[in-house]
């Protein structure tokens, strides 16, 4: 992958998309923070930098604007903001752009618990980003398991990142950017629609994180080594 | 655990019910095979006591009257004879019994796909059967999302087992049947409604084996030690 290919992270002021928007700042990626609120977004880039150094390419922006400049977007929001979100940048989305989804519907959401999950009617958060991006916009569903704690810790994470969607070169982009992250190892999930399963894990997650306090991952395990896309 | 307490397999002549029920019979458990036809349920029996030796404790017999023979009820069956199955032995579960469901309710039961499940009015299987054991008797989930072919093999498998209930008294007894797998980690997955989440990773672990050719499982990183239950 071209490092020079801008990521939008859309919440990446958020602990989940800092997180990840620091660790490719480190993996020399250039990475565009967006935000409702530029300046904010701007304020997480320093941020960023003061961590992966002063040549990390990192800037921020409004998320339309971040959305433009960008040829791959992650979608790092809370689920209550998904749909209205897509809504709003959907004309700042480019053809052949790569929309990486990794909202989780919580039903922390709608003042539940993050420990459970809302049924959304196209099957997942990942499927319902599927529906509002513009044609010829490939989603992919991806990092929902990778906890923010660990994301925004040093040294490498302990995780892999299985990766669902329905177009194959959009899936290898996410799988890519998942192994700049040390210690990821990449699994393609097969199609969109297990995004669900990805989406409910994270919720298991949590409840494992409050249950026993840590700060969990999940690792498959008894897969030839063709399964694991590593460094 | 008593390593006398009985404890019946239901469906342990299919490859997972076979699987765990070896498992136990080589850690020294008691062990009754439950089928429709006792006289295949002896069979299974007589396969296992070949592979864990003549001093194992392992029996066949019909389902209803394995049932009342044991203080442990394993559920190890397609999800298409879930409900039956539990109405045909609810007279037979004594109560004080333990009741672990391995059932994953895979849209296969209805003619679709291994890699996708069925919505379960109730939440999951182990919910489904949670309303259909007599009172007094709690159900647990786990053991989902340990595949046939690593317990049919020899060795140590490479899972965590997650078990969800109710009931600590009763989760404590299938974690504990958990460990004596060997490579099996037992963890504290919380209430039975997780079950959902539990049965729908074997849905995803099953496209990643087909995807992947392999026998994939799952372990979860990240937790203090005291966490996981190990022998």
């Amino acid at each position: 992958m071209n490092p020079t290919r801008p990521i939008a992270v859309l919440g990446g002021t958020g602990p989940e998309g800092f997180g990840l928007a620091l660790r490719w700042a480190q993996a020399g990626e250039t990475v565009i923070i967006g935000s409702r609120d530029a300046k904010r977004a701007q304020d997480a880039g320093e941020k960023i930098k003061q961590r992966a150094g002063v040549s990390a390419k990192v800037s921020g922006d409004e998320n339309s604007v971040a959305s433009y400049a960008a040829d791959i977007i992650v979608l790092t929001i809370p689920f209550e903001g998904h749909a209205t979100l897509l809504k709003q940048v959907k004309p700042s989305i480019r053809p052949g752009t790569t929309v990486i989804d990794a909202t989780v519907p919580l039903a922390a959401s709608v003042g539940g618990r993050a420990t459970r999950t809302l049924g959304v009617w196209q099957g997942s958060a990942a499927q319902q980003a599927a529906e509002l991006v513009p044609k010829g916009v490939s989603v992919v569903a991806a990092f929902q398991n990778l906890g923010a704690e660990l994301l925004n810790a040093e040294g490498p994470v302990d995780c892999d990142v299985i990766v669902c969607g329905d177009d194959p070169k959009a899936n290898q982009v996410a799988r890519t950017l998942a192994i700049k992250i040390p210690g990821v190892r990449a699994i393609d999930g097969g199609k969109l629609e297990n995004a669900r399963i990805l989406e409910q894990i994270t919720a298991l997650l949590i409840g494992l994180n409050i249950r026993h306090k840590g700060y969990s991952g999940i690792r498959i395990t008894g897969l030839p080594p063709s399964a694991y896309e590593v460094v």
